[in-house]
């Protein structure tokens, strides 16, 4: 079926909105593009609170802690709550802690930043990094497996190195190790252009172990999985709104969600979302998410 | 058909080196095994030496120059000439200067260890790289394309950085910068261990453009035709000798030689070459390069 674009007829709106009781927001591309804030995109949202509806912000961001990224909404002037915001750092820290339930006495070797720490520690989880440096002599000697670390978690890291790279292949050589990633995403849009993501940091480890991870970031249901680890919802309630169709759109039809709301403010096109024999398809979309206010 | 294993008959073994005036040899598992050289292997190569054959030194390994590989092979007790080593350093700047013909005006921006700069600049090629260190604000800002880099080399890179790759990107999204990597090795053997080998180096790359590098390293044909545009052979009058099936007998049959020889001193099994349905099968094998001699 062709996706339908909402027109702005009150009564349309308001019939699409009172079919759900939760509504799963991306953030770049849907309430801001790059550093500017969307038009009305705060008041749409403070109207979405306005009518009694539940918000989270989920986002592959790996960089960033909750707290860190509640401070990025607040800064745009969207009022928020730490246990609104799913981003991949905690959604990965919670699958290791409710879902995989790491036993106590296992770490985790990760690839990260800051963001991905303060969530493992926050969630109690054993942990352990290097920090930026070349590969050393004697580490020829010392890496290897080490049946201690239960998981290897990766995501963005801008001091990624020869290092952690040979470190992390030792524990995967391990079929007992988990691998994780905090998502697959190719590129990391900076200053408005491309820089390496998440997913290139892993694609050595992939390559090498013949194994890829475990995303935690949309399109993958782990993220979903996460999110129900720690907030019960009504999946056919839930609405998720994004700019892609391969990760956002994607995430909330493979989730069973009862609606999905695409808008144009982002990477997809109008083209691409009519586009004849297209697989993920929105059941609605707007222009911009503001649209919603009529 | 069956692989042959040689027997020790002295016509026998005649009749196989007869039929060939050029041996190309892989090394490591060849000719030694880590550090230690394998019985009798410098006497084989001078034995075929003295019944007039030609040898070649084929090996992926990116870190060394000619100069410095021939180093390693005289450390063993084998005499060389710069003139008989094929490192994949030395492959890819031949194939940059002599198969690309990469203008004047062009650079390579190479991502890889001494060994390929010594290599790059024995071809006369213009080329530039990073050094190790964290990506810096301003690079947010300064990286972009640039018309005047015509190739990306990747090779191994211990100091493999964030900023490396993704100043490589940059240069990569450019569909007319030629993209090569020195071998799609997975894993590096370094002190009885595995470690990133420079097809885990590229591995960033390839996710985030989706296009794979021409690899100048062994099975790749790309290897044979930089060989070919140094060194006229009748392919037919040339055997392969390697332990690996998946690149050295691989290279060898692919580039139509007139033989390959496998050896049990490496990485293959004699069950693998054995194997029922194998699609890389040696002309002929052997237990080690040794028994050549009878």
């Amino acid at each position: 079926m062709s996706p339908r674009k909402l027109t702005g007829k009150p009564e349309e709106l308001a019939a699409f909105v009172d079919k759900f009781d939760i509504f799963l927001f991306d953030c770049d591309g849907v309430l801001w593009q790059g550093g500017t804030l969307l038009p009305r995109a705060a008041e749409t949202l403070a109207h979405l609170r306005s009518l009694g509806k539940k918000l989270l912000f989920v986002t592959n961001n790996s960089t960033k802690s909750r707290t860190a990224y509640q401070k990025v909404l607040q800064d745009f002037g969207i009022p928020c709550s730490v246990d609104e915001i799913f981003c991949s750092s905690y959604s990965s820290a919670v699958y290791i802690s409710r879902v995989l339930q790491l036993q106590r006495d296992k770490k985790v070797y990760m690839i990260g930043e800051s963001g991905m720490k303060e969530e493992l520690e926050a969630e109690g989880i054993s942990y352990f990094s290097d920090g930026s440096g070349d590969i050393m002599p004697e580490d020829y000697d010392t890496f290897g497996p080490d049946e201690s670390v239960g998981v290897v978690l990766c995501g963005i890291d801008r001091t990624i190195s020869y290092r952690k790279l040979a470190r992390a292949y030792q524990y995967l050589r391990n079929p007992g190790t988990v691998f994780l990633a905090t998502n697959m995403d190719s590129t990391y849009p900076t200053n408005g252009k491309l820089f390496p993501g998440a997913g290139s940091v892993s694609a050595p480890l992939t390559y090498m172990t013949g194994r890829p991870p475990l995303s935690l970031g949309k399109p993958s249901q782990a993220m979903m999985d996460a999110i129900e680890g720690v907030l019960k919802f009504d999946r056919k309630r839930a609405c998720m709104v994004g700019d892609r169709l391969d990760t956002d759109i994607r995430f909330g039809i493979e989730g069973g969600l009862g609606g999905t709301l695409a808008v144009l403010t982002g990477v997809s096109t109008e083209e691409e979302i009519l586009k004849e024999g297209a697989t993920v398809v929105p059941d609605v979309y707007l222009d911009r998410l503001c649209d919603i206010l009529g």
